[in-house]
């Protein structure tokens, strides 16, 4: 995937950099201030990539701050401060006033405070945005043990599934997940709690087998998810079971989170830690390896 | 100017947040942590605006990242972390390469650690910047008081008549500026050290004229300028004297730094801080108006 190239490439260039933890490492990046730690991370979403043509602009500022809040989430950041770049065809106050709107009605009910931004113009519709958080404790992908078991905060797939029935020509309020797909919603607070509890934690934002992997390769381990513990009814009502299953393994644009823990009561367990290295999918028995596949820009 | 009315719809929706000064009452916001300031700031550069036919990918990483320093200068700010999201229209790892090139020699030199980043797809290509510093005092565009002197950090038009020559068809090696185009230089040891002695600071990215404006209105006081004391012949070697004014108070894209002062050994004095309002030209004894007139993206 053309897209994990180009990270690594950014990757090689700012590794010297001396910082607790890149965010070419993680979600987001770790940077000691004071005795604890701030979260940075930025994000773009533009209506070549990310914009479904039914969108309307207030989910566009919704999106654009909820993408970013997933990285603060992934980290178990208390989110503190927002600033956004928009790039517009034509000086539109009317669009600028739905973006901001949807942007504002998410802060305020999360408590991020919004403190800058800048407005420029271009071709493609974008908004970039960019959050600062606070913790006083590193969780990364890295620190899964065998013997843990692996847990997701709701079944993914289904916000591809939606919008492949949009694709289809359904209606917004026609598809089975509208709000996967128009706001989702970021997992801040479940990220604060599963990071006193957790080994790792990261978000799923391009595919459930990518973070997966994402998490076994920086943890030195394998993970193995068993598909008897996982419940995909909630996909198999509008697909077969081999559709739901491709859906929930690479199925893009979820904004869940992912994460390993001894044993936890919040989020779904779908497999375990074990010895090795990738990612398998134990079916009755017989161990399927998940490939490398999901979400990529390119 | 239509920009400025977007921006003050931004001012809007996100003045009544809680934080210290906010991003649309200055070039970045300060926030409080601890007992100092984080300074916040983002910026966007694209093909579109912001890069010459003539310009090269390290160039374009140079720019992303100095226009958000120049931010950071304009508070007196010490550059701590970088991050920056790119959008491409295919994954070419050569100008990718390129691009982080030249950001990551200026962030050297500078002293700022880049720590993050994201990479998308866009029929624009684009660089977004988002910069974090700290300072233990604020200083903006608010606290000029009459009796003080203006200053600037270098004469301004230097950029606007170099991209008038590159247009006209001139080479990059045989226009007045080139390094005003290429690669500006931000001004943040200047901007450190003239916040510990200025009423105000800003910097002047869109024309002196609206940063002169932005003092102006933002301290409620008049500003005139005193043209005996303006040095235009670095501008009246290639244009008139007519022409070289006009550069001089409405050219944009130069990065340098607007302050008042008492009294500075920093810069070039320009003109004074009087009572009243509003932005005038003193050239031998009679006043003339200075227009709200700049860069503009729309």
């Amino acid at each position: 995937m053309k897209e994990f190239e180009l990270l690594k490439i950014a990757s090689e260039f700012f590794r010297d950099e001396d910082v607790e933890v890149p965010a070419t490492m993680h979600d987001a990046a770790y940077v000691r201030f004071g005795k604890d730690f701030l979260v940075l991370t930025c994000d773009t979403v533009n209506e070549m990539c990310d914009f479904p043509p039914q969108m309307l602009p207030e989910e566009f500022g919704h999106l654009a701050l909820a993408v970013t809040l997933s990285d603060l989430a992934a980290c178990g950041a208390n989110p503190l401060f927002f600033l956004n770049s928009i790039t517009l065809r034509t000086p539109d106050t009317m669009l600028v006033r739905r973006i901001f709107r949807g942007m504002k009605k998410l802060a305020k009910r999360i408590g991020i405070k919004i403190v800058g931004g800048d407005i420029d113009r271009s071709n493609v519709l974008s908004i970039t945005g960019f959050a600062v958080g606070h913790t006083s404790k590193i969780i990364t992908r890295s620190g899964a043990k065998p013997g843990e078991k692996v847990y997701i905060t709701d079944v993914t797939g289904k916000a591809e599934l939606s919008i492949r029935e949009l694709k289809k020509g359904k209606g917004r309020n026609n598809i089975p997940f509208p709000d996967k797909v128009f706001c989702p919603e970021p997992r801040i607070q479940e990220g604060i709690a599963i990071s006193k509890i957790a080994s790792t934690l990261t978000d799923i934002s391009d595919s459930l087998a990518i973070s997966l992997h994402n998490i076994s390769k920086s943890s030195g381990v394998a993970i193995e998810l068993d598909i008897s513990k996982i419940n995909l009814d909630p996909l198999e009502k509008f697909v077969n079971k081999q559709e739901a299953l491709n859906l929930f393994l690479y199925g893009g644009g979820d904004y869940e989170l992912l994460f390993t823990a001894k044993e936890s009561d919040i989020g779904f367990e779908i497999g375990e830690v074990t010895r090795g290295e990738s990612v398998y999918l134990n079916i009755n028995g017989r161990k399927r390896h998940i490939k490398f596949l999901g979400y990529s820009h390119f």
